[in-house]
């Protein structure tokens, strides 16, 4: 069976993100000063053939830590998706 | 009020996604061959001051259209965090 998994791969928390400070820089200059803070991760989904939910979500923690998100600046969040 | 509001951003499903395709070739060159389909898009969050959730999510909504997507290659999903 096919699962749709979707990972989140965002920026540490104690960690600077340049790049959302260039997006918050961004939003204030157009006129949206309500923002107070943003931050940029990825936003990875994934189709996985698998006997079962367990074994597609163990694929997808597999991926996670092999290739798509680098622990010593990012975390990673699993999710199905139903 | 500080809203916190999350973002996806994705590439338009019709369209090919090549850095998708990339990280696919990566996972199944690992070893994981299950996994059939790869898309990659963007995780943005917000923090949002504002005096109710539907004017956070009005902002939110504005700051997608004006600078966070572009709506010729992607899609976006507004959700609010509780």
């Amino acid at each position: 069976m096919t699962y749709n998994v979707q990972i989140k791969v965002m920026p540490l928390k104690d960690l600077l993100d340049p790049q959302g400070k260039a997006v918050l820089g961004g939003l204030n200059n157009l006129g949206l000063g309500a923002v107070a803070d943003v931050r940029v991760g990825k936003h990875i989904t994934l189709q996985i053939n698998a006997a079962s939910e367990a074994e597609a979500r163990e694929i997808a923690e597999e991926a996670s830590k092999k290739l798509l998100a680098n622990p010593v600046m990012e975390f990673y969040e699993i999710e199905m998706i139903q």
